[in-house]
């Protein structure tokens, strides 16, 4: 398009999207309106996409990281021919697939769900990373960011990760209207204070006004044409553009606007432009290699085997086995052995550093490009990423999440480093699945079975070595439970997953040897969790006691209640769980001082029967 | 000290730091041995610090951001004379106040729990940030960081924070020993490329031979001498320095020497120097300002308040009462209402912009300083930073946090602007307390409750109004509940809190029209949990339900759950929570899709009552 048909474009994204707003009663037409002239470039003359094929593998890629400016994007794709007029005005409606930020579970252009500021660019940075190391389609991917969001550390991840892999298939472009939600940024139209940051991590910069169409076409043909380095495209520009009613004015965040037939008046009234977004690159759809059949590593009954280990020599073989498979450290690979992976595949593994948002941001750009990415870090260090896993729960997006150092069973490292609330944290994530495994088999076949689940998956590993418990040939369905002990004459049932499913087969040994028998359950899959078993074990021995390497909110012990939340009568139970802060001491030391050892299970199973005797 | 005895300072924390490792089996000694110089150097000639009196105003204070040099921290203070040699060789061990990462719990010197790495300088920060705005009595600030620890993007929250507020108390000291724990960092012992990261944050730099205590000497003095910006020194160190068969090597990273006694005396034996570490400038203690007694605001019965409006006035009535209330806004503060308190008492107000890492370590900085923070956001928004509430809660400290807009209620934004995991999130913290008020009376004597709480409290707001239930004089106490609905022929007991509070009722009007009596109980205390009040309703009514605004798991059904995890009965129970991915949508329209709303609790209450008869 020619610069008086880009000036009108960006009018109508505009006008679109104040009645867009206007139509929801609610939205963000200011923060729209700063961009459009960003936006309708472009689409017009720069985009490289086809809206009748998402799937594409030589489209470009668009991230919304201003997630907010939906309505833009809407108008957008209506300018794009890919919605109708009438669609454009459901915004924000129940049923609607033009929701208040854009998700990838209701449109198929939308890439990854935003709308928590400083997560676009850095799954941006993963998409690309795919695009540049993997895919090799040659596409680009656009990040349309707010000024605000640069305050986010998870940014400076992003910036650094991009320059430090050369991701000159990346371009950030920030809308710089001086403006964030309460008030002015802290650089307001100070350029200079981004480009220099951005300078600093390794980017090529570039400054213009974000009004003048022409600096913005030659803006993105730089990008588009600079080599070994991303580009950031900084762009002065003024929230609520056009309208003078809102144009650069505080306390106009995030509301429609006052009048909005005068101000689409004001905007030379509504239009019908309809852009012809350029084709993408002819390009071979994504080749998922499947180099063979997958040989997991087997163990030996009574081998003692950390399932850390047994997790990175798994994904290992589901490397060599699935060439879709790729594998991110966030720099503790010795720690988590996801380094037995890049010793075989290094082409397919990622360093994140010590990066835990840019780890999790990296697997949900590579599972937007079709691969199944394993992301692995200490349980405790997860946290750190909370909000992009629940953004991902968002997307939908289909990644494999793997926490090492559960516990306190760590010993000596003391509570910085012990995942003491991750189950909490991945069960309570919208659609996940949650598995603890106790031995190595168990672990390698869990491994190859979560590739293939939908959503947010998180798999729990131990620091310490345990005996191998279960038969290579062993199946562990998802959703299901191993029976270890069990008899007619079981008094109660001890419930327990990973390091502790060992400490509750030492003390139903000893509860036996007094006459008490006990039923034994692994409850490997912490979520979904076996309600059929926890039901029937409640039944036929009438009270449960549950044990867990974790704090008592939101683990083990409340997945088990799970299973009696529908009305049924509910067994009495026991839940032992890590209630004291811990130091620095022997592992078995912990697990006793936690209350969670043998001695600890054995004590308590014999309270509760003796009660239930008494009862 | 001279040069002659800085350097033999240094050898002897090398030495200690060898010799505590070994006699611990683990631990991380090679990191300590290349910061042993920096510290040396700070400890004899530029800290000052009374160690008897850790609480003096005057004090400098010291964070370790590199956690797992431990080694290094407690060499020092034995070197200092504030621990004895004997107890040096207790670390790591049960019951030691030698922690693998030092906690204040355990250590009067200690600021603030690392060992989760990229904290240590964003909690130094919102101590420079006391000193700088509320102290003002003149200590320095000195964190001790890691060079892998800059990939974390609170760090550059931190850089970013720092710089805007002209912290020039504050210095930041990088032991850039070029190795992490897999390998090199990116940039290696490239100190110009962290030059040019902290210099375009608006920090001035220093780049030295880290094992030059001369040249350290210098850079401390230019730092402390620089005004109007902090300053970052960039040391150039090697790890494991002064062992030939450990220095700048790979695959040693938190592992004991291979063979102590021959390093010990290639570092030419164990020391026993006394350092006079400098005594603080005299200064007042911290004055603790109470202007007058607290004039909670109040709400007429029926009056449509939103809660969080509730919090906004009621904080800003408790910073009127009490100097060291200090607030703390993500960006938000015009939705959280914190803006409120900034009218009223600008001077204790910390803008923290877009960041919520920086938002909690700003917090945990002024705790750690004597003042009673509240630090809010958007409750989703809070996941951002919990790893910083984890760790929060290991260093002991009091905090408040506020997370509003909880809940599908709050309609049109969509999914990425709801907390549905945020009482999940807060419950899994060790000694939490976790409160949900439902009126505006209560939430105003809740904000003024939880300041005088231990630990992390959280309070959970709404964005829309709901009436006002209690009058003004109603007591709340932290763990009661309220008992909203009774009589003699309760048959079903609902327990809701915050927005369901009010749906509760309107069912429990429903069900009683059809001559089903429910009780209804306001569980505003998720946590502490009121157990005597459920275990009587479940007791008198036979079986509860349950009704949250937040996904199922790990919120107020769990919770409540809680009271009867003892192995006493277990009443039937049915939960109600958001079990979809909600999308856009008017708030009574979420609350209905969710199943969470008036029309759901009666159905549930219905069914749960049938089927008790049918039982």
């Amino acid at each position: 398009m020619n610069t008086a048909e880009l000036v009108e474009l960006g009018q109508q994204l505009r006008v679109d999207s104040v009645r867009a707003a206007a139509a929801a009663g609610s939205g963000h037409p200011t923060s729209s309106m700063s961009a459009a002239d960003l936006m309708a470039v472009l689409l017009a003359n720069h985009l490289r996409y086809d809206f009748e094929r998402p799937d594409h593998p030589g489209n470009d890629r668009f991230v919304l990281s201003k997630g907010h400016a939906s309505p833009l994007l809407y108008a957008a794709y209506k300018a794009a021919d890919a919605i109708e007029d009438g669609e454009l005005l459901t915004f924000r409606k129940l049923g609607s697939r033009l929701e208040g930020h854009p998700t990838p579970r209701r449109l198929p252009w939308v890439e990854t769900a935003t709308g928590s500021l400083g997560q676009g660019l850095p799954v941006g940075v993963g998409i690309a990373l795919a695009g540049k190391r993997l895919d090799r389609t040659g596409y680009r991917v656009w990040v349309l960011c707010g000024d605000s969001e640069l305050a986010e550390g998870s940014v400076w991840e992003a910036a650094e990760h991009a320059a430090y892999e050369h991701l000159d298939n990346l371009t950030a472009i920030v809308d710089v209207n001086r403006l964030g939600q309460r008030g002015p940024t802290r650089h307001g139209h100070d350029l200079d204070a981004y480009a220099r940051r951005f300078q600093a991590f390794g980017w090529h910069t570039v400054e213009i006004d974000g009004h003048d169409v022409d600096a913005i076409d030659r803006a993105y043909g730089e990008a588009a044409s600079t080599t070994g380095q991303p580009t950031v495209i900084l762009a002065r520009t003024l929230k609520g553009k056009g309208v003078a009613a809102v144009q650069d004015r505080e306390g106009l965040h995030g509301k429609p606007l006052p009048e909005a037939e005068e101000a689409i008046a004001e905007l030379g009234g509504p239009r019908d432009l309809t852009v012809r977004v350029q084709e993408p690159q002819a390009a071979r759809m994504l080749h998922v290699v499947r180099d063979g059949s997958l040989e997991l590593p087997t163990y030996d009954r009574g081998e003692k085997v950390a399932t850390r280990n047994a997790f990175g020599e798994a994904l290992a073989a589901l490397g060599t086995a699935r060439g879709e498979v790729v594998a991110l450290d966030g720099e503790v690979g010795d720690s988590t052995r996801t380094e037995y992976f890049a010793k075989e595949h290094p082409d397919r593994f990622f360093e994140c550093y010590i990066a835990e948002q840019q780890l999790l941001a990296s697997a949900v750009g590579m599972a937007a490009r079709g691969y199944v990415p394993y992301a692995a870090t200490f349980a405790a260090f997860l946290t750190r990423a909370h909000d992009f896993v629940r953004m991902a729960s968002i997307s939908g997006s289909g990644i494999n999440l793997v926490g090492s150092h559960a516990g306190v069973a760590i010993g000596q490292d003391g509570p910085s480093q012990m995942g003491l609330e991750d189950l909490a944290m991945f069960r309570a994530v919208y659609g996940s699945t949650v598995l603890y495994p106790c031995d190595a088999n168990q672990t390698a076949r869990l491994v190859a079975a979560m590739a293939d689940l939908d959503g947010i998956r998180y798999l729990r590993t131990s620091r310490g070595e345990s005996p191998v418990i279960y038969g290579p040939d062993e199946d562990f369905p998802v959703g299901g439970s191993k029976v270890l002990r069990s008899s007619g004459e079981d008094r109660l049932t001890v419930v327990a997953a990973g390091v502790t499913v060992h400490e509750a087969l030492a003390a139903a040994d000893a509860l036996e040897s007094e006459g008490i028998r006990v039923r034994v359950v692994d409850l490997y899959s912490v979520k979904p969790v076996d309600t059929e078993t926890l039901r029937r074990a409640a039944e036929e021995t009438g009270c449960l006691l549950t044990v867990e390497d974790h704090h008592e909110e939101g683990g083990l012990g409340d997945a088990v209640l799970d299973a009696f939340t529908d009305g049924r009568p509910v067994p009495r139970l026991v839940r032992l769980a890590v209630r004291t802060m811990p130091g620095s001491a022997a592992p078995d030391e912990q697990l006793h001082a936690a209350g969670i050892d043998r001695t600890a299970i054995a004590a308590a199973g014999r309270l509760l029967v003796g009660e239930a005797v008494v009862r």
